[in-house]
């Protein structure tokens, strides 16, 4: 990270794939989880299957470090399953980095997992009261754990739906037996997952750009609560539960996922130029040219331009190759003002009114940053549009903003946010035109609103206790 | 490199950042070599002077890879050069990576440069036959050697003029002393060379980005045929010839340059931009979406899009985080249509007529490709719109288009292009065209038209010999 | 490996190191596992202890590649234990380098583990019946399943000795908790395991050559089935097991340990030259020159000449620059007799009567090439002394000669193997003389005599069932 | 380097290795320089010409690191030259590692060496006034250069002859040119230089010890002054000086050459071992046990005690993995008296009168160290026998003994020094020894007579310039 104010940003934490009945799976899932990067940078695995048994390699690091020249020929057989990992910087260690893998004498299973539990302390402690020995401090070896607790003489599937019962929270699950990979979304949707066909097997992805890159067809999601099994005889769906709903988390569209991707029938892309059209109408503001943050808020600026016939313009240059290794500018280099990742276009900005449009506020910092980089620059006037909803609550659900000291739409007003960032005028974009954007009513908007669709009780004790939330 | 058809690229040959007169030089070079990572991923260096004494830290990769925490501790004073470097797959061994450092006992001198001479070959034996040696095959080098063979009983400045008058071809040369930084620009003002100020200091920049990422504010350029001299009685302009011209590098506007420089007064987001309306007014097309290639054809697409009010779509996405040590696809991957660095989003693209935005077509095989994505995407018309004129004959200035076995448009009609990618319609913008959007009338154009601005004689016959133009 | 015939040798499984009380653990354990890498150069791994929470680092490779600058200082605390890991090639991967280290809700704690189980799969069953999940295929991870099994409401002191009792084979463990460093060895005393003094704390290590180098004092050895409970409060003894017997592996003498370590009370150089007279004395035999194989013979050499007053000679020379990524020569350089390792010194053996002194035969290879090696270099007789009996039967114990697939002298007679080998003559030191030579009467002689001290059932069967054995 | 008695070392500056006329040169040249190893562990370079066009792979560390899996593959052809370097901390930048390799338009050649220059100052300056280019600072690059100022109309032969005519030191010469392989060696013979027969072609290597692991026979050694052309015609020898002596570098008996190596005609081990009966009968000594430094006194110990009768033990050992990239003992560490490479073995010493035998004293510093380790374990006695005489002065043939500040034996007479190193008693060995244990009367003894072969006028003044000598 390269100065403080790039750490207000928020992360996802992980991304999962897995292919089923296809030669080369490992490499298929190398390619899959390529386009998952995004979803995670900080570390990546592949565990393949080759007649029933199991390799693994992983790794810290991008996919392409993870994996070099001839690492796929040592990961055999026609399925696997795959795991890009983002992770706070005290949880980035190796033990961490999934798919984890049981050589069990009753056959090997590995398994991987998007999203948060918000029970993840009393689920441990269950299993740890009864025996369970945990090696990692991610949660998703939680579910091998109580899988193996409501074993005994029942099937796997049996004991993986128990155990998923017990589970509350968000996630996407990946299992591999050595003959079935099974796929679990938790019964509120939180996170999206996605089944493909691709040459008579099946490929199950956090995201659909990943079928794109390797040329799988799009299936279906699959749904809430809905546990798939895939294996030679097709495609097996039950339910863990009967309480399911459809709480896709927004910051999947506001934010995280690629934009090419569809969300339960809905692309990315068009999402968010849509709401970038209805931040126009909501909130119609003059000016000379409309502007995004780069990446993720490019889209909403072009719908924004679309729609005020303010022409769009690249204002704002982000460097592309600032890795995850940058030297920090050093105190004396900073008091300089040096800015490694966002440049301002002096001759496109000057003398111009400008609409800066960003996808959130969290801290503050960023955007108080960026104005600021504006005004050097020559803006006339800076008009904030943010596509998103002010941020008032902590994320439980896998969007890292419960380590954030602050939300700043928690503490300050409209008018204080203003007046922090230093921008002439701000609007965040109502929650009703979120749901229009995504020609959908029933996203889960807690960052937004404080109304969690899970219980909390315990994560919110837990929040407390570590002085966040 | 992923596929075959991705060598289909243009390439430019580097960068060169240089500070005098300001603590922490090493540093301030790191960050300007950051922001030029765009004209060379191959191998980065820097050199710095302490009092008299140089230190020079260089390597293959990415400045981000070459550099660690702590290397620029290393680098102590206040005067630095450095380099990123492209280089054709035979080149890129570690004595090719600049900058070049001299121990030589009158004084310890370094140098780096920008460009391509065209009469390298005849240079380097007339420096042979006078008894230097080589250590690496770069262009580089000879400037060195020559300023030696004129050296004598002459000052440093008079030896160094007399050798770039010998070079013909296109260069930005930095060279240091030990109380002196010297920046030199070929007659033809081929290759961009900026002057900014930073804290009681100078810094050299290939293009101006670098300015903005340090805090520096632009002074100059570096004029065609001039040597500015900077040293502590501050900056003395002289010039090596009488002849010069301005024919700045049309491709460096075109593709090279990032969006946020300016190039000799004309910003190149804002030329692309007008580019893309030109394209427009030349050749009106009607279509339901415009889409450009990312990165570079982003500005012509938005400026074709705000002239033709066809809605500006992202219709193709880029993975951000293809690296150098991607693993290729195999065989099997790649009859599956595995494809790792652009996706088309069809749900933006399905049942539309699309106008594809591109700056330039070389061999054709990447406009083939995509135009086969957006058609699978289920595009129902496809016409390419290019913000350049057809490339018909080789670069001998730096632009490795002398390596392709062919250019398509010095093989095929504009028709017989239109038919080899695919598209339904195929248009080239105009020289007129170029002129207008740079707001200019002298650039150099000679891959379009053929008419070199320097003698060529010894660089057309080696093309030939190597079976080449 | 270089060549085969290179593979030929035996091969330990791991050292272990602990400190308890001193500032600087992890320092004190980098120190002390350097000099126990001998007995394992494959992986290394340190959990320090600061105010009972525990820092893990470890890695595949030397203690040299795994530890680097500045790890040390991610690993504050006085307490930590240590480990050097041999492993074979199929479980070379990181998840069985050890410490393992486990964060209970109750308190973490870390192991780690010389030595082999003869029942590891009758107890990773018993553990997984019963819902544990192994990651590893460690035998040391048995250990701390079989803890939390014994665990209720009994004490972690009372489940560890429960769980103890249930191994059967071979092992010295050192088990980190928060407040305490626990060692324990196993009741036959087949590895051997020592306790020193270091300012005002304890240091434990597999061999005593540790304690030298970190400046310790030898306190005393760990005894069979004790249990040594380290503490603020001192060192407490008790035992797991009243059946104990003194049964150190005689390999440990002849081979494995340091010279300069002292093994229950017996300095191992002075073990090995008082071997080499035995050698004589049994044998004696007219030469010109005693050779020992470098390293683990020279010692058996000097003891061999100093008896028989023939002269010790250098006449085999080692690379010890020969590492773990040496390229292998191709077939070409292997046909034209390309070596590596081991060089005959011509000038020396030319025309004489060789005693050649090695500490075993395994597979017998190894000899037959040096042997060869040695008549090349006109070496006129050569007579072969083994200063151990003839290994007839696999080790269960930690010695990887189970994977070896045949024992020369389990398949041939003396004779047999003398002409296999080429020499003019062959001796194998008597079991008697291993016992006078160590100054007691109660080793571990299995892979001479095939009398195994502890029940072997299940080891046999799956030794069989893997066609070894 | 560990500690800063154990900087006291001496160090030899390099070694050649060079193959003609055998398919897979670099690969032979790979083992080669692998066996010289010892003389230089700061980087290593293979050259290899194929057809007349030469590639290079060089780097920085082992020969086993700089070269991996693939690296041979990359050098293609029947020729070859190799170095392993030495350096002071100075100079180990990339620049200065060997080979070098220049392509000069009448085609490539490429160089190394082994030895040092004592004129190299005067002869840099004169082919910088001439006009060359230096780019490292390693005195081999001057033979490039004095080689192209004598070239003009000449051939390669005669100027290479010219310009080592002008060198004055030690020097082992490879050259290779297109077609031909050339070994030069100082007209005093300072360095070891040999040639051997491999299947159809020849190598030529600083020491024979490398002849042993390639299976190449020991043809004869390049004589002083010698220049021995190798090329498809055979050897061709001729002498580019008339005024030869035999002036080979004790040293390289005394220390650095491997055991296994004959020096012109003498076995170093044989030598060594000799030089340890003489110490004996020169100065015979009571006592109990003979103790070696090792590794490189191990062999005159032997001798010492076949001489005395005295037994030969193992009291010191050698950790073997003590690497390149140790972390340093803190200070708290070096206070405990923490010590990585060399333990003394209590058990072996304690109550014991010990004759210890080193090879030389350079600084004092370390043989003081190894008394007091001795001591500690409780040697009784400890008498100290260098088996070379006082080293009064600076090398300046490639020995790195002219950095150091001081040599304790130009300071202090003997009684002062084994005051200075707490030994019970010291002796050196004579001049005379050493002549009649290498069985020829015509050594360089100039470290210990300051008795220089070559003249040596800027030499001396440039290390009085630097503060040394």
């Amino acid at each position: 990270m390269l100065e403080n104010t790039l750490l207000d940003e928020l992360h996802e934490e992980c991304g999962v794939f897995g292919v089923f009945g296809c030669h080369g799976a490992a490499e298929i899932t190398y390619f899959g989880l390529h386009s998952l990067q995004h979803r995670g940078q900080e570390g990546a695995g592949i565990v393949a299957c080759d007649n029933g048994s199991m390799k693994r390699i992983k790794g810290q690091g991008l996919v392409t470090e993870v994996f070099k020249e001839g690492s796929l020929d040592k990961l055999p057989g026609d399925m696997a399953i795959g795991h890009v990992r983002y992770s706070t910087a005290g949880g980035s260690s190796i033990e961490n980095v999934q798919p984890f893998l049981f050589n069990h004498h009753t056959g090997p299973f590995a398994l991987c997992h998007n999203g948060n539990l918000v029970n993840s302390n009393e689920l441990k402690k269950f299993c740890e009261d009864r025996g369970s020995l945990f090696q990692s401090t991610s949660d998703s070896e939680i579910l091998a754990h109580l899988i193996q607790k409501n074993y005994n003489d029942r099937t796997f599937i049996y004991s993986l739906k128990s155990a998923l019962e017990m589970l509350d929270g968000a996630f996407a699950f990946l299992v591999m037996l050595g003959d079935k990979l099974i796929a679990a979304r938790d019964k509120y949707g939180l996170r999206p997952l996605s089944i493909g066909k691709i040459n008579g097997g099946y490929v199950v992805s956090s995201e659909t750009c990943a079928f794109e890159v390797i040329n799988a067809k799009f299936v279906r999601d699959v749904n809430p609560g809905e546990v798939v099994e895939i294996s030679k005889d097709g495609i097996k769906s039950t339910y863990y539960s009967n309480m399911n709903k459809h709480h896709m988390c927004a910051m999947e569209y506001i934010y995280f996922s690629r934009p090419d991707s569809e969300l339960e029938g809905r692309n990315v892309h068009a999402f968010r130029k849509a709401s970038g059209k209805l931040l126009y109408k909501e909130m119609p503001t003059k000016a000379d040219i409309v502007i995004g943050v780069p990446d993720s808020s490019l889209s909403a600026a072009i719908g924004y331009a679309e729609e005020s016939k303010i022409p769009y313009e690249m204002g704002l240059i982000k460097n592309k190759y600032v890795g995850r290794t940058f030297i920090q500018p050093s105190q004396a280099m900073r008091e300089k003002g040096v800015r490694m990742k966002l440049s301002a276009v002096s001759s496109i900005i000057k003398g111009k009114r400008v609409i800066l449009i960003d996808d959130s506020i969290v801290r503050g910092t960023t955007s108080k940053r960026i104005v600021a980089l504006l005004r050097e620059a020559g803006a006339k006037e800076v008009h904030v549009r943010i596509s998103s909803p002010q941020i008032t609550n902590p994320c439980f659900y896998g969007v890292d903003i419960s380590t954030y000291d602050e939300l700043i739409s928690a503490r300050l007003d409209l008018e204080g946010v203003r007046e922090y960032i230093g921008a002439d005028s701000l609007y965040f974009l109502s929650k009703e035109a979120l749901f229009e954007a995504a020609e959908r009513n029933d996203l889960c908007l807690a960052c937004f609103t404080g109304k969690y669709p899970t219980a909390l009780y315990h994560a919110v004790k837990d929040a407390n206790k570590d002085g966040k939330f």
